[in-house]
């Protein structure tokens, strides 16, 4: 029977052990030179995965985290227009933003007291200029990078057209021109950060407040890289210069490259790096705080800094009037760089196979140099290699000597 | 003594090398199918990793973005109530939110001059439905669905109840049934987006105004897949246009796709997409946009769309009053998907590596062919094994014969 | 010539084959031990990464989200001064985050019809006490961590310095000193999430909306998480309840949870996760909530809780005014966890790939015991190594027979 023939086969399979022949070659050279192979290799894997990479360790780059931001400070505006208005944080940052991000204004165009009404339009686009009212755009079709809709005739004193739009039209021809913004005191405006990590693989919980901070130092201290490395609370202007400096003792001398920014504004990433090894106690896992410009500054004029506009609405005498905010400032953007990481058994012995192939280099090193390179290599080749049949060839032979020599002896295979 | 039994041991393991003994088999079959298999396997590698994959690159996925939007346009609230209200895009589109998500209003429902009050609830919920003041709630139980206090009293007139609240009560039953929304001219608003991304492995900066563009060109662009693949500007018709087709030339004509989502808004993600190889000049890294639609509109009919409201709050003669606004409209969220790539020696030598395993494949089919199908495979295999002792065997026999011819041969064993 | 001899050299090596030579060791022992090492290795491979791991299946992380939220509900202020004032989910949430990001205010202190004038600091700070004018900044020194510019004299009533600032000044000493909140029955707020996953590798789309709730279900439903998993609104103390215990019937019974948070906010993460399928219908592919609270409450006092300002600026009088609100409440954060699965040739493949080295250790693992522990290991290490030159040993030897017995034998080596 076939299925009994199989069975048999497989009963003998099991009980039977094929393991790869070898040839012992008494070579100091070679055995000299594959032993320095292999443990160069040894080391080079040692060396790299668990020193170098942690392989002993699982790296966790889950968690959630949470960024809060609350600025403070004063600035003056001293527009001779407004007089002397003071702004605080609250109405220059405004409503902090997912994830702690804030904005703060920095060089302001206010225009107040806007209601819909007819008037000429700005001066400034250059695509409503007009000498009759046939320049103009017909009746009821919008002026879509202007402000309002035409209403088909041209203002012969400013010679653009008269557009029906929230009246008078805001005037921002002169905010980047002026050398200085018209905020003061913004570089000294200082903000709170709180950010807290949770690292679900680990259960742990990890807060920028770190332990050793008390509530006095908390209320008094200021980032400072060296010195303050662990401060929450950090100068707008600080920011600015570390994130294009790092020759810390420049930008708190003087104020210039915050002051540059001013003008137009711009858009720095705050990202606050918490590489925790929970193999040493939480208490040593500290954040880091990086500064980078994200916004571009060099290349085209029409991209530079930051601003937007916003309003308020409101209702005076049953009019509905608005105030228009063209805001240039400073967006911080915060970001959460965290890693967790700690002996893990699973990683370790994943780790470890996988550092078993390469261990198979050895040899083929060995024997490129052996077959290959070494002045007796045809040697080595000779009693490394049986040629097909040598030994069937041997036990011919034997047959025959054997039958010349009129003896018979066993043969037990 | 043991300690140096071992010692030997291990000075005679370091200098003699063992290596695989291996049988050579002169069949033409085997050894060009053998080959045949090698070189099918290495072209697999090398197309696979190397071409297909780029095996030879390390592909960097972390970056900081920065992405920011302004909105422009002009639009026109057509309601009778309102009269011709002029709407231009910073009341529309408010304060940009993170990473440049942007929102643009396209039909809306002011209630004026809300102020603190005792008014019947709206018609529409349904459940303050009254013919006496024992259906209604007790006094000062909040109605969480409607918009007030209860009052204990029933309406006559409306036959709702009572409620303490901002008074009137905004009526929003109007906004959707009407065919068309009522905001003119939003389809032709247009967005101009900053992204900038920096790869922080390669130290590489990005822009979406990339070089090619002049500040010219950028005034008066307006994105177009084809033709204008790197203007920063887009229509937001297009955008809704492109997010549904990618027939480039229907949403041209005319914008029924833009004008079906204006009556109860929808969200649009817009991906920015960098792809860098820096093996390349780094000016030949350019962005890619995709557009897609992100709310379900299919399905149920309470998760239609997108909206919010949204109040600003003001005194006049000394009563705190609001503007309540129900915006429907369009969020554009932005996203950044970024990668670096570029040549990199540790990520080649790891994937070469990582490749060796797979030419032990070739010895495993040829063997299989070899020892199982093969119609000389038995052949084959007797050659290949060396049945346990059988060279003890041929020494014995020689020993036998030795003997019997009476000469001492020498045995180097 | 050298061409022609590596063309012929390449000729020969391409139509033979080498395979290792192996010796079989009819050892019952070491047969079984091999073959329950195979074996163990083949199951632990296959419940490893098949069963575990689903190996088979290719798993993608990316995709797109959009959640967007609505808050509704309606609740009453307290304060003796502003009598008893309605607030409704416009006013205490206001325009929602990126991401569906949601707040809603549990305690608000309101500083109404603030003006540019002069008025004294705060008592609260204490950095601004002052007996005489002396102990004030210089004139137009601000006060950054105060409210504004310094006037240069002292308030004799108050002792702290006079500032030119909005006056009057904010007094936020009683907020959370009090022990219940200001705002009554925001418990009771409700929120509707609206999650939208579409995974580009496999195009499909889904909605926590999920096929089974109907219009009128979602009317009326409330989330549990055993008994209404699916639904769509979540009660705010629910959700903050389920922050912090997972006995469900716990935060069910009072809302201490939630009256413990209001007083001072705090910030709660909405994790969305989905975990599909795709080798399975997509409508089993159904969304999971987790909560957790996000901020450190534990730890440092300043640190506590969540609160920030906004203001409303209006003009009244052609005087500026704003309103100021200091907003205590609750941070909701929505994250959106997605991975998508399915049968996947390819990663099948590479699994399979990676796990054949792994059977390498069957070999290493048998030879560890038939070479270095088994009583007959020597034995086994004669039959398994040929030492160098044993072939050609008995070639030399068989060579003097053949001389000897005087009778040429075809040698075909």
């Amino acid at each position: 029977m076939i299925g009994e023939k199989i069975r048999g086969h497989l009963y003998q399979a099991c009980f039977t052990y094929q393991t790869a022949k070898v040839v012992q070659i008494e070579s100091k050279f070679i055995g000299l030179l594959y032993h320095v192979i292999l443990v160069g290799l040894l080391i080079s894997v040692i060396v790299w995965i668990f020193i170098l990479n942690n392989g002993y360790q699982y790296v966790d780059h889950k968690h959630s985290t949470s960024s809060t931001s609350k600025v403070k400070g004063v600035a003056l505006s001293s527009s001779s227009k407004n007089k002397k208005a003071i702004w605080d944080s609250s109405d220059l940052s405004g409503i902090p933003g997912t994830n702690g991000a804030f904005f703060t204004a920095t060089n302001i165009i206010v225009t107040d007291e806007q209601m819909h009404d007819e008037c000429p339009e700005s001066e400034r686009p250059g695509y409503t200029d007009c000498d009759r009212d046939e320049d103009c755009k017909p009746i009821f079709q919008p002026y879509h990078l202007g402000h309002g809709i035409s209403t088909g005739t041209c203002n012969t004193s400013t010679h653009t057209c008269m557009v029906s739009a929230w009246c008078p039209i805001e005037d921002d021809s002169g905010a980047t021109s002026s050398k200085y913004s018209k905020l003061k005191y913004t570089n000294n405006f200082t903000v709170f950060i709180k950010n807290n990590v949770y690292f679900p693989f680990y259960d742990k919980r990890r807060s920028n407040l770190v332990e050793d901070l008390n509530t006095s130092y908390i209320r008094s201290c200021l980032y400072h890289p060296i010195k303050d490395p662990y401060c929450p609370i950090f100068r707008l202007a600080d920011i600015v210069g570390m994130s294009e400096t790092k020759e810390y003792e420049t930008w708190r001398v003087n104020d210039e490259l915050f002051e540059a920014m001013t003008l137009k504004g711009g858009i720095i990433g705050i990202t606050i790096i918490w590489d925790c090894n929970f193999d040493y106690n939480e208490t040593q896992c500290l954040p880091a705080y990086k500064f980078e410009r994200l916004d571009s500054y060099e290349g085209n004029d029409i991209s530079q800094g930051y601003n937007f506009r916003y309003t308020s609405h409101y209702a005076e005498d049953g009019v509905t009037k608005r105030t228009l905010v063209k805001a240039y400032g400073i967006l911080f953007v915060i970001q959460t760089e965290a890693t967790a990481r700690a002996f893990h058994l699973q990683t370790f012995c994943l780790n470890v196979g996988s550092c078993l192939g390469i261990f198979g280099l050895a040899p083929i090193l060995a024997e490129l140099i052996l077959l290959r390179i070494h002045k007796k290599r045809s040697l080595f080749a000779e009693r490394k290699t049986e040629k097909s049949g040598a030994i069937k060839d041997l036990l011919i032979e034997l047959k025959a000597l054997r039958e010349k020599s009129d003896e018979p002896v066993e043969d037990n295979r």
